[in-house]
């Protein structure tokens, strides 16, 4: 009889995560009772913030306790319901988790179509990224027609999404991101307007090369040396959108804050703070712009997919060491 | 014949400024052309912001250039005019610097009238502290009613207008303050609802025990380790205005960045700089607001007063040291 194969979390890691940190095991596969559903999770999303979920201590949301499975969302099919919302056949999005089978009772879950999109689409552009990048830039980030834009992260997930939609807005677009291969694809395929190759370029002279006039808007995803550069070259009433700061979630010392960040006085400008799940009762709205821009060519979506629940631990470090391109997805089991 | 004090910049200090910092020469009194007036200067105002005026480098304005007068605003009267909108007698405000006299063709010049407050008051409550405080704390604070407001150098110039207004607005207000005797002064004679005075108290658990449900609005001045401590226990949509960083001015090594901002992004809080300059339209709304609410009592204003420009140097010391209570201000020559 087939178990569910799950993720557990069981030592607070120090700086990067290792084998020990995690501990795959094998369960029976929970039944659904009255009102509950039965899913098969096929794609989970691994993401950055994942790193913060397994500290202790408060944060925007409750850490992952010790021994409970590892939090993810997650696309899966219907495979028995006793919902009357839900059919078995259907597929839908929610809080997974990392396994192969999850019992809910649909709260916070969604349908999602895989004739319309494929299903990890629906954890990146189409998903929590997406929307975090959509919300991010437009209402955080204040964006108007014109502006300048530097995005860290560039060819990640969220980065390559704020990108072409600053790209969409008509804006100047340049991009942060790690590597030949991901600066190539960011201007290539992506239309950024240029490209800083963090791990090659100097990154203070291609500022002051790309924006004559200063930054108006960056959407910061990255933290650290980055943010500093950035904060040298805003431009007036420029705003910075904090969405994360990649480089410092692994740190064992404490995180850097920015030295220069009184150039926020200097260019009355503004650093703001976001978190996706405040914007969820606009989700839909903002998925329908995403997938019409999709359609009309203006917004590519990119997913890496690996596979293998047992590959997690590899598969969740190229978030950390770069070594990805766009949305990093696991297949966790088969359909 | 009487002679021009003036008080020039021949070095730019690394950290805390020295008497060689600066040199008192005696030139001639300069004469008025046509469409000019000539000012003795009464009082100067010190400012913390003037340490960053001497460093080189760009800032929000130009730095004073070595061997120029140093950069001050101040109160004094029309000696005699080539001006038609200026008759002597008339006592103005405008950037005097630190000396005796000065001729100027009255361009971003303002009467003040000495029967309503003050001399000194002009340079307080009703000058550019004044102004800070009150577009700092409304609009880029945006503080609403029952915000629960922390203010940092809260017995100064701007500090304790800033909690005056806030209490005017039915908020809760703490003010950080060093020593017993400021400390009391800000709750006592100004009404505020508690203080913390940083060179004596455990900051971190006065701010549990005063903001139960975190900080709405941190009004900065101080820069460093209290900012970090207001970060650390901001409420959900905080607001932290950066007016100043005193602490900081005089660092001979790199600002100390705020190494817990990602907690913008927990509480979706947003910090942001600003600069009194870019109200000057509204200067004149706020402050017959301001006068009305001195008038009823609501506001109380203190300016301390030191006299002769020979004692610049130490006066201005007794920013940073905290040595002086209210507004500082300085008496260059006799009315």
């Amino acid at each position: 009889m087939a178990q569910n194969k799950q993720l557990l979390l069981r030592k607070r890691p120090l700086g990067l995560p290792n084998k020990d940190t995690w501990e795959l095991v094998e369960t029976n596969i929970p039944q659904p009772k009255d009102g509950e559903i039965l899913v098969q999770c096929e794609y989970v999303s691994l993401d950055p913030a994942m790193r913060g979920w397994i500290n202790a201590g408060k944060s925007y949301i409750a850490p992952v306790e010790l021994n409970d499975v590892m939090r993810a969302g997650g696309v899966g099919r219907i495979i028995e319901s006793n919902h009357p919302d839900f059919k078995a056949g259907e597929y839908v999005y929610g809080q997974t988790g990392i396994q192969q089978y999850i019992v809910t009772d649909g709260k916070g879950w969604h349908k999602v179509d895989p004739s319309l999109a494929p299903l990890p689409m629906y954890l990146g552009t189409l998903g929590m990224p997406g929307m975090t990048a959509y919300f991010g830039i437009l209402e955080v980030g204040e964006l108007k027609e014109g502006d300048a834009v530097l995005v860290s992260g560039a060819a990640g997930a969220v980065g390559s999404i704020v990108g072409q939609i600053a790209k969409i807005k008509n804006c100047k677009v340049i991009g942060i991101a790690g590597g030949t291969d991901k600066c190539k694809y960011i201007v290539d395929e992506l239309g950024f307007d240029g490209a800083i190759d963090y791990k090659k370029d100097n990154i203070a002279s291609k500022l002051k090369e790309y924006f004559p006039n200063g930054i108006d808007v960056y959407f910061d995803n990255v933290g650290g040396i980055i943010l500093e550069h950035a904060l040298s070259k805003l431009a007036m009433h420029a705003r910075i959108v904090i969405c994360g700061a990649i480089s410092q979630y692994n740190n064992t010392t404490p995180i850097k804050g920015p030295s220069n960040y009184l150039s926020l006085l200097v260019n009355r400008a503004s650093m703001k703070g976001m978190v996706v799940f405040d914007y969820a009762k606009d989700y839909q709205k903002a998925g329908m712009q995403m997938g019409q821009w999709m359609m009309q060519g203006k917004l590519k979506s990119k997913e890496d997919v690996y596979e293998g629940i047992e590959n997690f631990h590899d598969t969740f470090l190229r978030l950390f060491s770069g070594d990805k391109m766009g949305k990093l997805v696991l297949k966790v089991s088969e359909e």
